[in-house]
């Protein structure tokens, strides 16, 4: 892995994103009463702009559950974005703010059956399943609906490998379209998922080997499929270069056409990967201590921790890149940790971050590119601390 | 560890608790639209008295984390009960159900000083700290306080060891009560925590001699100590024999007597022990799927996750009782999930959960022993699903 990336500078840091953001440069010049979300819908439409100038005609369906703000999903309707919802709740949102039910998908594959009729209620014809009972309950609920089978593809260069959760191996796709065909629906395509954070293009290359052999084989089975959604996985920037998003983007779909030929409907799901950039975290440092006198680590308390909107800490997942006012000074290794009386609210412990020695109490601490996975993580009031506060440019 | 429970009839379960109970009864009576969470303060009450029965002069702190439900706080006011407080929001929540300043310590050791202001002003005059830079907080904004400091100690036993994150070694504490009382404070006493779910009496022994050397050694080198604050770590039962509540409670004061003699004060801060066994959570199976033909373990999808109020399934570090009206079936092991599209919700893989082979879609599961740590770990809405719903039997 990379080197741990600090300082506004950019010392040690790749060139992409250049300079501080907007939503950065807000929270430098406020104070803040507790941890908050900047959010730039200006930095949400560049970046939908750049990915989809290198997805051509693939069509975006944005992983509403990044970042439900409401008026993201308002700017990216207006855009022409679809979206990929994962709830009742998250149809009601996108349909709120204006969304066509011909552009959102009811993505998950693990649907309450109320929520299935709903969806169908409301219009939305396109749902993914990888079960029989799933197809079963869609049959039952949404009848004649498209649905579109996940496939289970291990991928061991994303920065967060899937677990098992979700699809099925290749050789249960064909049943499960010849099921949903038995059933009454239109087996329309295959979906797959490549892994959150899938650094560079170059790393789709297995797995979309495996899935276009599925693709060619349920074709060959006499399947008339039409859609191939490729999912997510596109990277935001923590601190390791990334490709530019159109360049990367073009570079997954020359990978797609040399394996699939002419597809008639292709959809990605950004979530990260178009709103992640877009947003930075206000906190604040509540305290700073070393258990010992000889200890080499500092312990950092944060206002912000696991349970309040870091939740993609866990494991050490998601490698933040910390800013503060003081990064000019010499710099110490850090663990890391939330403001809540829970030991495992501990962000970095393994690899510990680099932090100014003379860091302290009530020190403003900037997070970078946390506009993905953070708002909507938080928990309702852990601790008795509220969840974090969301303010919008724009 | 212990073998797998489940079913109402409590068949391979151990003697304690008995009976089905009434938040249980309710839920087999109820049919819920969301994952619920029933609270029985009746119970909460019961289990207050039989731990005061045992723990005899000393009081209880309620760790308010466990479960803020206000009607808790209310009922444990009325008892006579304080308050262990996490921070500024729970400090508000108890003093607006009635319970007195001097009932109430803020034992979070990581606090923001405008909370600390705040405390002072309503009256509070006990706090943690475990560093020095703490004790400079609570001397400039809450003049004249009483301290004690917080021991970090290592207890193998308990089912949820502790991180290094709260406590300072023995060798810290003598030179932070002197900072204490250069900065004008008062240094009250210690503090530590036996680990979370310490299932026996016993295992207290070990730390409890730490504890007492240090105790003693700062009494010889002259700090007039009142207040020894035992933390938590009385347990719930999660299918595992645990003693009685009266009879654990008097252990540990025994093992307490035995090393510390005549102590002014003694403070216990039950949480999990106090209010786990009186909530159970109403959940509804969304799906069950094998992945393949040849799997041996069943998917099953619940509409309640990691990220919806089973928080404590990090690492399978708790692991609740499952209850269905299909209990009778024979049994097969499943992978348990929840509904996000988050591949990291995965509530128990590694030890698989047994569960009826006829199980399906739509089947209602009680989880028993639910009523600390669940509904305030609860997310705002991720993947657009509501936060674990609340009902109180009062």
């Amino acid at each position: 892995m990379n080197a741990i990336v600090t300082g506004l500078s950019g010392r040690n840091a790749p060139i992409h994103p250049a300079a501080p953001s907007r939503a950065e440069a807000y929270i430098a010049a406020h104070d803040f009463a507790r941890p908050t979300l900047v959010l730039d819908l200006d930095a949400v439409e560049r970046q939908f702009r750049a990915l989809t100038a290198g997805l051509g005609r693939a069509h975006v369906h944005y992983a509403v559950k990044a970042n439900p703000e409401p008026r993201i999903v308002e700017r990216l309707v207006a855009l022409g974005s679809g979206f990929d919802a994962a709830s009742r709740g998250e149809i009601e949102l996108v349909l709120s703010q204006g969304a066509h039910p011909d552009h959102v998908s009811f993505g998950n594959t693990v649907k309450r059956a109320s929520d299935i009729a709903f969806a169908h209620q409301a219009g939305i014809t396109l749902f993914a399943a990888d079960a029989e009972e799933e197809l079963d309950k869609i049959a039952a609920h949404a009848p004649g609906a498209r649905v579109y089978i996940r496939l289970l593809v291990d991928n061991p260069d994303a920065d967060w490998p899937l677990s098992r959760k979700f699809g099925v191996p290749a050789d249960r796709v064909i049943p499960l379209l010849a099921h949903a065909r038995a059933r009454g629906l239109v087996p329309h395509g295959l979906s797959f998922h490549v892994g959150s954070q899938t650094r560079e293009a170059w790393m789709w290359a297995g797995t979309l080997d495996r899935v276009a052999a599925v693709w060619h084989a349920a074709r060959d089975a006499g399947f008339d499929l039409h859609l191939l959604n490729v999912g997510g996985g596109f990277p935001a920037f923590y601190g390791t270069a990334i490709d530019h998003p159109t360049a990367y983007a073009a570079a997954v779909m020359d990978l797609i056409a040399d394996r699939f030929g002419d597809v008639a409907q292709i959809m990605a799901e950004p979530g990260r990967g178009l709103v992640a950039e877009a947003g930075a975290i206000a906190a604040e440092v509540m305290l700073v201590a070393r258990k010992s006198d000889d200890d080499l680590h500092r312990w950092v308390y944060l206002d912000i921790g696991k349970f309040s909107g870091l939740a993609e800490t866990i494991d050490e997942a998601i490698r933040y890149q910390f800013v503060t006012l003081r990064d000019g000074a010499p710099m110490g290794p850090c663990i890391l940790a939330g403001p809540s009386c829970d030991s495992a609210d501990v962000l970095y412990e393994k690899r510990p971050v680099s932090l100014p020695l003379t860091l302290a109490a009530g020190d403003k601490v900037m997070i970078r590119n946390c506009g993905a996975y953070t708002s909507s993580y938080a928990s309702i009031g852990f601790n008795g601390f509220p969840p974090l506060d969301v303010v919008v440019l724009g």
